[in-house]
């Protein structure tokens, strides 16, 4: 570690719904927020090099290819070797950034990662990472999606790795980590939980017991530990869930004139409360467990999304994150 | 089947956070609104008898023992064999009534109608189903928790036995079944979900494919397919997210005058949402592939959800879904 903190971070130019254009936008706000911050901008040349000539501390880093969201992950990584996401991780496999940024698909993203990167010895499987968006308090959850079929040992190294990554970033100290199931007592749940149960208990610092669906969204608990199968179905219900409600809101607020009165009464409250679980706020889900940081925004991410995913990855190469999940789970 | 639609549903007097006052209460409006229904009220005699007594087409069963909601479902069924459970699925088992209520113990009334009632000759494992409160349209999902640990063929007569509850009892025509996945596409999820894909691909009319944790409240399938520790944590997820937001809410419209001026405009259109979302319209999760009617309701059930419960279940009798399992699954 350096006691300097100029930090290189690689973006995929092209990750997105709306790229490059929003990743630009943020990238612009990102260089402008954090004076430290050098960015290798990586893409198609007519995209990345105008815009790193025209701004300080921007590298570009020219890409020909592009990996499309509907595509089969590991099979587009092995075949698309001049992809952005493929040469974005090989500039932090090479040590010229620290940290990769994309807005691109997950799935290509992890491969990406997994391969490109490579994991942290020791570590089993790396693992998604998300803070749930809820309007009481952070929680962080963990696998949401990396590894669909888990053993229960992987889960142990999940949550060590959380317990890292909410305390040094989302700011919770001490996490309560639970280990996500269908009942409260430590004998419930599906054969793999109970067995998880177990090994967590030993071997999993924080661990207070099992958590149920209903525990997520209300912050009982800091850290959610499931296997990545239940962890993204879960994480998508509950997205799916509050764009619901919100959606039938809107509905009910313009039903009728008195209606429509109260709802414009309420329009800035009701955006706040909209903002305050928008998952957005921490910039995207890290996969922890890779020997560096790479962090995954949301598809549909806008500009400040773009700028807060490139300003959190920025944070986890400053606090360490890699080297201290290196420490307490690697070997 | 006989042409007389009047139908005995054994009701568990000591089930739920309110009994026996809400249940007595809940099962004297049943009573009054089908005329047809006859009800052996199953708990102690100083609860059961002063009603029967004074409720025509009420009978008394007594039982000295309940099961209480912490105790340990399947030790409480074998132990407790004078529980007003156990001896509620007897009734049924015996054929003095084609239907059992309760709004105790889920575990308990699972363990107490499969070894009580017994299942249907053919189904490997009865699953606990429920419509999911979705402001869209229902939704029908399955198995919601009876079985935490399953094979990939369950999931298949978990599948026809969802869709004729979904036909005959929520009346949706020609149900659109998903299997509950972690991406749309056919080859993607766990070993088990790619299993049970193809298993649900030759087997089940009406299968459409794979759902997200995202496709279940906005209703774009009519029968959601999982095992139950995955379904047991979704439904918990989307109760749980839905009280999180109406909390919020809540909290927003009484955040300041003009806040709660709003609130006041929206009030009545909010409780109407809020009813719409209510899970307990369909009187409870029946438990499907027993050999007659099990339906459990929500432990917090008021005097409304009991009525609803008991009339639900008489219904379920009235259209024969065990008959008609029988003849799907059966063999």
């Amino acid at each position: 570690m350096s006691f300097d903190d100029t930090v290189t971070i690689a973006v995929d130019a092209m990750g997105g719904d709306h790229a490059p254009g929003v990743v630009l936008e943020g990238v612009a706000s990102a260089l402008e927020k954090d004076e430290k911050l050098q960015v290798i901008l990586v893409g198609p040349a007519e995209v990345v090099e105008p815009f790193a000539s025209s701004h300080a501390r921007c590298v570009a880093q020219p890409a020909t290819e592009v990996i499309a969201m509907d595509e089969h992950p590991a099979q587009a990584v092995r075949k698309k070797k001049d992809s952005s996401i493929v040469v974005g991780c090989r500039a932090v496999k090479e040590g010229r950034a620290q940290g990769f940024f994309s807005a691109g698909s997950t799935g290509a993203c992890l491969a990406g990662a997994t391969l490109g990167i490579g994991r942290i010895k020791g570590v089993q499987r790396p693992a998604l990472c998300s803070v749930i968006p809820s309007p009481v308090a952070p929680v962080v959850m963990t696998d949401i999606g990396a590894n669909a079929d888990c053993k229960p040992e992987y889960l142990v190294q999940f949550a060590r790795m959380a317990a890292i990554y909410a305390e040094k970033i989302v700011g919770i100290e001490s996490p309560r980590i639970a280990l996500l199931n269908i009942g409260e007592e430590d004998t419930k749940g599906s054969q793999f939980a109970q067995q998880t149960f177990e090994l967590m208990k030993e071997g999993v610092p924080g661990f207070v017991g099992n958590a149920e669906g209903n525990d997520i969204i209300n912050a009982r608990y800091d850290v959610i530990v499931t296997d990545g199968f239940t962890g993204n179905v879960t994480l998508k219900t509950i997205e799916g869930t509050s764009k619901a409600l919100f959606s039938a809101l809107k509905e009910v607020m313009t039903s009728s004139l008195k209606a429509k009165v109260g709802g414009l009464a309420l329009k800035k409250d009701l955006k706040e409360l909209k903002d305050s679980i928008n998952a957005d706020t921490y910039g995207g889900a890290p996969l922890l467990g890779v020997a560096g940081v790479c962090l995954v925004g949301h598809g549909s991410s806008n500009a400040t999304a773009i700028m807060n995913g490139v300003l959190a990855s920025a944070e986890m190469v400053r606090k360490d994150v890699a080297g201290l999940i290196s420490e307490a789970v690697g070997k």
